[in-house]
């Protein structure tokens, strides 16, 4: 099961909101049918909205190309409609990340080139790169983890949301780490927070482990901290969606929590992200814009009514770590501890020259 | 709205299961149907729990009674019902303290009568005094907690589950609390946990409060540390199910975590419970028995599978907070601060040499 695919100029996107109980698929034509299933959550997790942007972009840039007008206002009308792509989720860098790389190649082709056609393959070939590049760079994250647990074994691993194989092009950031341990015979269990209010953890992490026959059990948010106090709980591993250069990590509402309390335990804590999650413009947690959604979402389930009509919500979809609670960040490049101002400094230096 | 009601030799109970949705009651005409009220939630709070029990045990009485037995069967009969009844769930000690005191009253009054009418008239009294006190006592208890915000106003109340007026015969143990903090206008808002996996938080808390009009807030359980960390709560209360000698305190799950949340944010962290929840038998929170629930409860939501079939799950209804995280403990006899051994060993000595 592909959770992305491009086949004949159509995104094919495994809905993530039905499972585990359908497997369905959308078939995505136009932009605006990627720009919702990003919205939706159909497709999540930082990574595989990048990747999905990238191919979003073809579909965009071949709509601009069928208008009836002048290169330089297609030209217009695909960065209009990539601004608008970018701007459908708010925290995750990812997204802004690819659409910003394939805007920039575009801009940088535009220079010598003015046929739509061509810059439609440009696109192409940069999108499938973006998603090839993942997978490698998930397998390479998968080692890089792998590595803080030498000579350990029957490893019980307490992961948050989805940061699997549904939430990349590949393995997975977190669960990349967590398969690798499996492949090695180090893993007992992995622990699943479900992950309110959208159980990704309880839908998406359960059902991919699951599938793939990786030892699973499965709690509420709230019980992370038993888990921890009972001695159930070695390492936490999660994604991220958007990491500033002090270290501070932007992740699914609840990261944060389970980082004080891991700290309370002396559970290492580590984030598992690729070079894109980090954000090289912003210093401070504090400033990364958080997500806020929609009330039903915590006040109801499947339609059903769950708290009294017209109540007042919470509902930030994500949450700032700061850095002095992360143990290490697990990236492609290797593994960075703190001070992390240094060590992402040097991942910048790495990957930018290159 | 009584949660509770004993007429003309009926239980009537508000199905708190049913709630936000639907307001209905059971009538119980047999200790089973209290018991089974119990195990499925109908009925829950510990302080609620016991109020129910020992109305429970007028029907046990009456069914003793209507044996075609000698008296001395009949009360063997009872003493049976009884003890099944105080097994219908673990943690919560007021059940198995309502249920005693009721029985020592019985096997007391045996000694000089073998009437069972008469037997069944002094425990209608006993389980009428039980309710009439958590009525008395929710009010002392509610005195007691707003004295410890004396000059504070605007203040943000964090509580998970309900300790609720649904789960106590009377105003409410933590909000008790609140109320009074709402009537004395130093109250600015209530944080709710929804509390999986049953949601008593956006169910009933949430519920009871947005009916008084108390402002509140709804969140999911994994909310809170961003809550506190974006400073938007003042203290946290709680009630509990059981304290024992040293002030450890068994509470819904989640309470735990939330302790040690307020802890490394400086927030207090109150426990209001009425004497009946303190276990005198007992010094470790850790040999507390823990129920253990059912998967599905975490597995399904009203018959809705969110989770993979076959997935193990991990159901602990409650979890235990070392006194080291509690502040303070809110009692109808006033406010026990640590060394908690001395100041519940007080406590005990005031109630019983009363």
């Amino acid at each position: 099961m592909n959770n992305i695919e491009w086949q004949e100029s159509t995104l094919i996107l495994l809905d993530q909101t039905k499972l585990p109980t359908e497997i369905s698929y959308i078939n995505c034509t136009d932009w605006r049918q990627v720009a919702e299933a990003i919205k939706m959550l159909r497709v999540r997790g930082a990574p595989a909205i990048g990747v999905a942007a990238g191919y979003g972009l073809i579909l965009a840039a071949m709509e601009s190309a069928r208008l009836n007008a002048p290169f330089n206002e297609q030209l217009v009308t695909f960065y209009d409609f990539s601004e608008r792509l970018k701007e459908t989720r708010p925290t995750a860098i990812n997204l802004a990340w690819a659409v910003e790389r394939i805007v920039n190649l575009v801009k940088a082709e535009t220079k010598t080139s003015s046929d739509m056609e061509h810059i439609i393959k440009i696109i192409t070939a940069e999108a499938e790169s973006i998603h090839k590049e993942d997978v490698g760079l998930n397998r390479r994250m998968a080692e890089a983890g792998a590595s803080l647990f030498e000579g350990q074994c029957n490893l019980r691993i307490l992961t948050h949301c989805n940061a699997g194989a549904l939430a990349t092009g590949g393995l997975g950031t977190a669960l990349g780490v967590v398969r690798k341990l499996y492949e090695t015979g180090q893993l007992e269990r992995v622990y699943a927070d479900e992950t309110r209010p959208l159980l990704q953890g309880a839908r998406l992490t359960a059902f991919e482990l699951h599938e793939d026959d990786i030892p699973v059990t499965l709690e509420t948010d709230n019980m992370a901290a038993y888990a921890m106090q009972q001695g159930l709980i070695d390492a936490v591993i999660v994604g991220a969606d958007r990491i500033t250069t002090k270290g501070d990590v932007a992740n699914k509402i609840g990261t944060y929590g389970l980082a004080v309390l891991a700290k309370f335990h002396n559970i290492p804590f580590y984030v598992a992200a690729p070079y894109s999650t980090f954000d090289f413009t912003l210093k401070n947690g504090s400033d990364i814009p958080i997500e806020m959604r929609d009330a039903y979402e915590v006040t109801s389930f499947h339609g059903i009514q769950t708290a009294p009509e017209g109540i007042n919500v919470l509902n930030p979809a994500f949450d700032v770590t700061p850095h002095e609670l992360v143990t290490a960040i697990i990236t492609e490049e290797g593994v960075l501890t703190p001070d992390f101002e240094e060590s992402i400094g040097k991942l910048c230096h790495i990957v930018q020259n290159r």
